[in-house]
């Protein structure tokens, strides 16, 4: 199952590379890219100098390779050519192509055609698993009930969903009740009150704006900046401005559904033609009663608002609603339930010159308690990478957020023949034997991707940029992370004689060549880069 | 998904008023009618004069009413009448009259030809939804696993249950584990000793009687009477009794399974033939070792009751079985686990001249905490409503006890076709835009509905009937109820700016329209009853 | 449905006799007897004797009936003729012996024939019950993700794992997280490191060994002996080594999965070829980055394991592996999670002539509390038998490791006739009536069972031999076990009354009936023992 598990773990990233559900735009990246060089800690001036330029000069070449792709729509062009390591040599691939050239000819909205495109790439994916045509009706009914990927598109930004884990797979079903989305909202833009079905976290990772959630009998307003994270609780209507006036402003959002895994929806209260204020579902003589006022004062209230969910905002009103503060007076001397925690507020928990790691748990913003998870973000140094490590009992959804890079993860492998053979009782292997597979993946800003408990990962940062990722460690409760490299290794206090035996070699030779590695937690990378060259998918 | 969701509580609605689930019958209605008048706290004894003519006035009007409708089966009659709001006029429906009308000529027994007239319906509901042929074999299967209605019934009484949420739609599949059932025993009958492999809680809805829980060495007796609460643990046997003359004794049953979700059995260990001792089902030769006695002694023991479940009483063991009190005298002061809770011992948590809502929740009595529920019961005036409100975190589910009345839901529309649309790529809106449409059923005595977290729901009574709902809040923990309208809503603490905004509307209009209503929780409903006129489904 | 869920238990117990799961093997069987006799306390010398005598009797004359079965493969004859209690006489039954015929003329293996037997016995199980092609199919699908029956195979032992409960029926599905298995090392062997990602529990039931477990960063050693319960965390590296020179070494696994239900991985990072070391699914450059060190260095310690996840260990090794106490001299006193807990060094629950009862709880060992379960260990005398009685909450996860005897439990009887007659309409039951039916089953060494929560069961010992049964009972917190014979039966505290109403009976006829037993928990058994002569299946 687990040659599966992780295989999903690979198409979900390849997904949102290719779907149309790339999570941001590529306007900020350069912007991005500087400022990470100017907040970077242990760079001197000199340093952060020549990281600026290198942002530069990778941003113009990044720029030169798309042009060049040409018969590649637009769409594609802007999502920054993330189809660059589809495996484009295989003969049944020449079906995708034709299909989605068909998508390019009929569909015009730049979405739509995308839309259209990566249900070709499913199609196809399917076909190569050879699962047969059962199986696509049933996934299909599931979609249905299902969980379209694109909530809000507007002029003025956008809500967007990674679609339910389980419609990936049903091996991640152990993550049916969570969903991953992103809310990106142009500068000086309000969206609308709204409230949810389900738990919600989120992390300001760009940006900076006012987010108003209103509990029992208050309002609580909160000035959100990069790094920041607040819990939105199922049912408290909330709303977001962005207040600055050139910035977008980017929210990645981790929901825990409440009434059915993995769906959830979104209810407008406050609101008209569009969205939809639901209290126009009731009857008018439900309203008349309700509000004690007539039917057409209420329809000059219910029917005024037709811009969608995000409108833009005067600067008198921003300024009045980053002013507002109900809560943040009292809240930061409520250790319960204070309102957001800044993640760079704190010093990180690992950091040397190859990268550092900020985390929050629920000791540190005591909101994540019920939810169990660990909110972290790790910044791996151009050219560097992360020890290679396993969760104990978390499985991590990770987005990232900043830079490119890959991932490696080991998967243990049980081949279809070989589970085969053993079934029919015909195999050979009488020994015991675990293998493993690596599944691996380059991934870049708004890459997702899920590593499951137990499964050794290694992350590399690309040698052009640091590469930067949001994680939520779900199930996080007595969770350990244990390094297979650098001082605190778990070989480290086996005793001699049982690396001897594990090892079948002298317990010395085990412990110099494990024993090399001075640093923890973030290394020093491979110096030449093997991903890069290889350009295909990696499976 | 949620379009299906809300439907889903319609046909659960309709469900139990068409299926011969019907939770009471109607003889105590004309008494609970006029019994609610003289319980009214805020009605001066004029006042409860004229409540009780009403009752009487309301009461014959019915019997006209029904005595009046031809052609339709006594069983109809009896239920009162409650296909009256089913849609009568659709062409395809003609099917569904055939296929009842079939089954009043081959079935005998008013249940019988219930049931069989409830088939014909669901049949046709599923025709309606357009659900192929392989989807029914599946439900099929389901309910082959599954699930009797009706447990019990005897000429002393009944037990039934609604079929599993499941089994109605697979998006109730977040109430897989509970189910709601009621039990009703005439006047001086005894339910035998039973247990379940399920958790329980009990409300007395009507009538007085004692009802006995064997803990682990201890044997606890309890007299009830209406709005007692008692929680029956998982395995612990337990035995009822309606101790009154007259009256016959109503007790909602929520139940939380253990074993299988939605599924649980009753062990029957004292008994013989009928119902059965599951002692019976040990070979002779254990239970002989085991009682250390004789196949015979054990014959005339294990093999005389064949009564059924429920057992007329005498006066002297109906005395016995309500004065034997071993629990009571210690129990008042155990504040962990205390028997019983009276729901109306309390005062009302919201009460005013058009309702009140009485509630219990862990802290009221400790042993819901472990089920994670809340038990309220809201009293409607009759030509009143409850505010609109959601739950933020619980779903409800609610009984009808007494009164009738109209419920309206605002349920998130995702059309098939626009779904369908988005998926092929060809939708046109590209403005995000959520919408709701109203589902809205009548209720009345024995109806349930379903409200999931974070919908808009509004409940009004008729014109002639306060309206009676038992609700059990599934999912408790941390729930907070929204109001809509009324002094607290939840639109009172936002900004004028977010109004502005939101509603794309002048702030002031905003909050003269939504200020009106000066009273909490219960309003003056509408004064004309819109949903009385439309004698059809809602959908 | 519990007629199913009954006899799921049954097949589940049949399928480990006959499945080629059979999780020990006899020879330790004698020398496990003997020790049975030395250790019970209750017996005076001339007892132990006797005792010890019969052992040899028993041992001597089931070798003799094992020599007399003709025809039967070697594999049968090691598994002490677990085929006996199958029911030779149905006639279709004749497929099942043709199908496995064939295996015994195509396989060569021991293990291989043994599988291939099994997949015809499952073939002819699913035949029997009627479930067609397409369950088929989905079943098999499931097997593909899914769950191969044994780990580990090797000459110095065996890991073997009962298929998912819920691959059995899904009747089991609340059993899905949980999975049973055994480790069997043979003597001075080493079982290398491995981490899971899955919680599990061991208890150690025969020989004894050293059980070591990395936490963060110490290792914990722990010399164990039988009876013996030792928690391992999910993701915690561990390694067993049986140090005993003559004696195999059982360890009973209990597995609560993380990532998917009922599926888990091992991951062996120590290792080479075989076991294979996850970290060779890294890259190369990745493994240099990581260890700093060169890809020779590491080839040579990362490519010599070749001899499985078992090897053999040389007296200095063992000797240097139970020596290395890190973590006993710490652990006793730190109560919240000292390392291991001896099952036998705690007075038993019940203990009379007739058996005693050994369990450990959370309180007793608080790592046991997050699982939610509790350890116990039945030891039944010969010829004995436990009470009948129930669990309010837990479901029982049971397993033989010594003697044998038979089950019988009670499951609510829903024939598919009469619920398909009350579906259709036409049910002439108007009185409610459940009926219980018995499932029994013939147990011994190596079986496993099922009883679910609510359901009473019976255990009883053979006339030869103890039955010695270790049990994990599921959801744990605030069962009650309810004994429906012997002093404290259920039936002691209900009032005369409800007992005459109950049983239809004169009370004191009731009182006389149910009042001999005048022991507690273990009984004398039957006399004449009804099962041994019956040799067949119960169902």
């Amino acid at each position: 199952m687990n040659r599966k598990l992780c295989f999903t773990l690979f198409t979900l990233s390849v997904l949102v590379l290719c779907a149309g559900l790339a999570l941001a735009t590529k306007d900020p990246e350069l912007k991005q890219c500087k400022h990470q060089c100017r907040a970077r800690q242990q760079y001197d001036e000199k340093q952060k100098e020549q990281c600026a330029r290198t942002c530069e000069e990778y941003y113009k070449e990044k720029e030169q390779r798309e042009r060049h792709r040409e018969g590649e729509s637009e769409e594609e062009k802007e999502w920054g050519g993330r189809h660059e390591w589809m495996n484009p040599g295989e003969p049944a691939e020449k079906h995708l192509r034709q299909c989605q050239r068909e998508c390019d000819r009929q569909e015009e909205g730049g979405q739509q055609r995308a839309l259209c495109r990566f249900r070709c790439q499913e199609k196809y994916r399917r076909e190569k698993e050879g699962e047969g045509g059962q199986h696509n009706t049933q996934e299909e009914e599931e979609e249905e009930e299902g969980d379209e990927e694109s909530r809000v598109t507007s002029q003025h930004g956008r809500v967007a969903f990674l679609p339910k884990f389980t419609q990936r797979s049903k091996l991640l079903r152990g993550l049916e009740k969570y969903r991953l989305g992103i809310l990106i909202a142009n500068p000086q833009t309000f969206v609308t009150p709204t409230h949810l079905d389900a738990d919600a976290v989120f992390f300001v990772s760009w940006g900076q704006g006012t987010i108003t959630v209103i509990r029992e009998n208050n309002r609580e307003s909160y000035n959100v900046k990069r790094g920041d994270i607040i819990r939105v609780p199922s049912g408290n209507t909330f709303y977001v401005t962005n207040t600055d006036d050139d910035e977008k402003l980017y929210i990645v959002k981790f929901i825990k559904s409440i009434n059915l895994p993995g769906q959830y929806e979104a209810f407008y209260g406050a609101g008209g033609e569009n969205p939809e204020s639901f209290l126009r579902a009731f009857s008018w003589e439900i309203l008349e009663s309700a509000f004690k006022t007539k039917r057409d004062s209420l329809e000059r209230v219910l029917f005024q608002q037709d811009q969608g969910a995000m409108v833009k905002a005067s600067k008198q009103q921003i300024r009045a609603l980053s002013r507002s503060q109900e809560g943040p007076s009292i809240w930061p001397f409520a250790g319960e339930s204070r309102g957001t925690f800044n993640l760079f507020g704190k010093r990180p928990s690992h950091s040397n010159n190859f990268g550092e790691l900020f985390e929050a748990d629920s000791n540190d913003f005591r909101p994540l308690e019920d939810l169990d998870i660990t909110v972290s973000y790790a910044n791996i140094s151009k050219g560097a990478m992360a020890a290679p490590f396993y969760n104990s009992r978390s499985t991590k959804a990770a987005v990232v957020v900043a830079g490119d890079g890959y991932i490696e993860i080991a998967c243990p492998h049980v081949s279809r023949s070989s589970s085969e053979r053993r079934h029919q009782g015909s195999s050979t292997r009488e020994e015991g034997s675990a293998t493993y597979h690596k599944v691996s993946s380059r991934i870049r800003t708004d890459s997702a991707y899920i590593v499951p408990a137990g499964h050794p990962v290694v992350t590399v940062a690309s040698q052009n940029n640091n590469l930067e990722v949001v994680c939520f460690e779900i199930n996080a409760e007595g969770n350990i992370r244990f390094p297979l490299a650098g001082r605190n290794k778990i070989f480290k206090v086996m005793e001699s004689e049982a690396k001897e035996l594990a090892f079948n070699t002298r317990a010395d030779e085990v412990e110099r060549v494990f024993g090399n590695q001075d640093q923890d937690w973030f290394f020093k990378g491979p110096s030449r880069w093997h991903q890069q060259q290889q350009g295909r998918a990696y499976e």
